[in-house]
């Protein structure tokens, strides 16, 4: 019944076809880690960041962006997310923030990059309201850290060196 | 029990209710023809334009553009498409590229729509980026070649000839 | 088998989980009020506005921004609205326009928001379009009227003043 | 020079052609009020509404939507704002929340539809937050309170009863 | 005093560099066509497609692409257009409708991208509102007809054979 | 001549006004790491990833989320930025991709978020076309190494060690 020739050129980016898969439940939780001068670290815990409340306004970019995922990923598929969730823990010691974010959805496909898409914009958020304080801070350690759903099944890492 | 009142003013733009539709495996294959000059049709192939990989960066506008298609046109349902798959034929003859886009769906409302702005923003990004090679461009031939799901079946056409 | 904490700081903004919720039709009706001179009034209904058709171009930009809600509105989960209905009830001895908007889904959560999006937007159109004529028109009584579905079960209010 | 035609249909919407305007410092502030039970409004500032923090995730809402106002408001000339502000001035006697943003820009354009869209969506941020407490609240009094810069002048009016 | 190296791959994308261009005062006029059954054409005429005021809508999809350009074609620089006109010139004998846009900006890069974009989704637009009733509508000759501004000059197109 | 108040309260978010300042050539570059397993690293270098060409499509995401800044970072002012310049360093002993990014602007504010998140988008961009390969993926070094334009002066820094 169809004109359309599969073969593609070698190389070329495809999106994976999803249509004929069955929807299960998913779930992806993500994490990052934002390094500050200990400065730097104090004034948004007391709240002192001259642009305001830096926690509060990162956890709402990450939201907004774990919806806009497909719009940044060339070859994600659009979803919508049924729920998503983000924490940050302090950790005075080493002066960082990590950044924690679960994404759940009933569907046909995975909700890791809604997870770490979340994360990435949640950290640059933080970077963006202290940056006239501390432009050296260090975004890093962002990676997957449990993945269920789908054939491949559960994934669980405890950090980033497992 | 509603207050409503559905006395439109005659000729006034209206979104189809699709709400008790019943989903079925959706459908469509769309087409252009982007015409050019000898030379840059052997540039794009050379991979000698300014501006970098011609046909894959039209590929992957083509597919984000897909994803977008209910923001652009007015009346259009908001959907997840499920696969978008976008190819190029070459006429070396005519000194033109056929951009083929083919979109799926098991859901409510037909992707015809979807397959047809794929098309039309990998071919304006073709120009995009011969335009300063070749300013007379021309794209044609923007047509939808097959359509399947729904209740109004199936529609084949072969060529925009057809 | 997982390693996130679900402890919030207190007063942190969250997105309900909604991954478990069965769906249902839903179904929202709202309203909003544009008041303005006589003068305005009479202009938008002989169609002499200088930017145009006010009323259609308003009824677009609600169904526009209906479909844009969940990027408008930070908690609010993105769905795929089945269908919109936006009308206009001029009033001319008020010399105001009443806008009905009522938005229709199966799906898991309620559509309150994307009625109430689209009454805002299109307020919002009609000044734009009007404001070289008339500075000091203003938008009321923006408020829900209906809805149903869900398990809040059904809600009704025949006008602002219930 | 040019084979274009200006004789537009009657009545058709058009964009007003700011090429040749002089930039001028251009300023505009903004109102609207929320209006809800008496429970909500304590609920708010006890910071108890069980999606979180209302008034800045209303603030940050207000803010993203300023941003959009050319991508919402179909005839908007699109434009880089250089500052916006969004208060809130709680009234507990009347059980209301009145929201006013002031937005400024150096430019070609007046930034009025930018303020009062801002307050919009603040003003449907804050329904969506407290909505499963108080669907009965309603939004109004949205109205333009100031605007400075341009050849229309200065506009001032003190209250939505001016 | 920069660490950062330009040697691209070979055949990579990129955005050409304006940041050293004069400004300039900018114009480019675009055209295309879409072809149907005189039945379809008689209805667009007659207002009585079923979807509503075909090129009212069509008119405004264009105006709002205009405005997303560059969101949609990758290498294009976001610019904000200082003026949009879009005009439809119905043709009965050969039941097409021709459409024209012309853009206009004061700034440090050309606006054809924008005239072609709004040309190509308001000819989606006549699709989309017309689908149900012609399936086999055709868009073709997409091209630009006039650019002025910048240091290639000014070019001009009379038709699509020129 | 503002009957508006200034007092905000304490530690709620701000945009900061830039409307007086001065504008000037803005630059800033940023730099992030994606590290992976050597089998991955390879499959990227020789096009044998089943999602396609890593580098380039991850090149245009950046490149398009760099446009988007302001839509995702909630307090950065909109720009139009007039360059931006991505560059994959790939260092085969650590089985790792450095990204490197130059955005440049004449304007009032600086562009080191736009920079940063070009960087981070097309570090998830090769995420997610790897990801069925490598789940464990990790970005990391995210920061930013150069920034000029503005009264905060230069700012340079030769590696994340710095």
């Amino acid at each position: 019944m169809s004109s359309f020739s599969h073969i593609d050129n070698k190389g070329c980016s495809r999106m994976v076809d999803i249509t004929d898969k069955e929807p299960t439940l998913r779930s992806a939780v993500a994490q990052g880690v934002v390094s500050m001068k200990p400065s730097t670290f104090e004034m948004i815990h007391n709240d002192s960041i001259k642009k305001g409340n830096v926690l509060e306004t990162a956890k709402i970019a990450g939201i907004m962006a774990a919806k806009k995922t497909s719009e940044l990923i060339p070859l994600c598929h659009p979803i919508n997310i049924s729920h998503i969730d983000i924490n940050f823990e302090p950790d005075k010691d080493e002066s960082s923030i990590k950044i924690k974010t679960r994404v759940r959805l009933f569907g046909q496909t995975g909700v890791e990059m809604e997870a770490l898409t979340a994360v990435s914009v949640a950290a640059l958020t933080i970077y963006d309201m202290c940056k006239s304080q501390d432009k050296k801070m260090i975004i890093s350690d962002i990676c997957l850290l449990e993945k269920s759903g789908g054939k491949s099944g559960i994934f669980v890492r405890k950090t980033v060196n497992d």
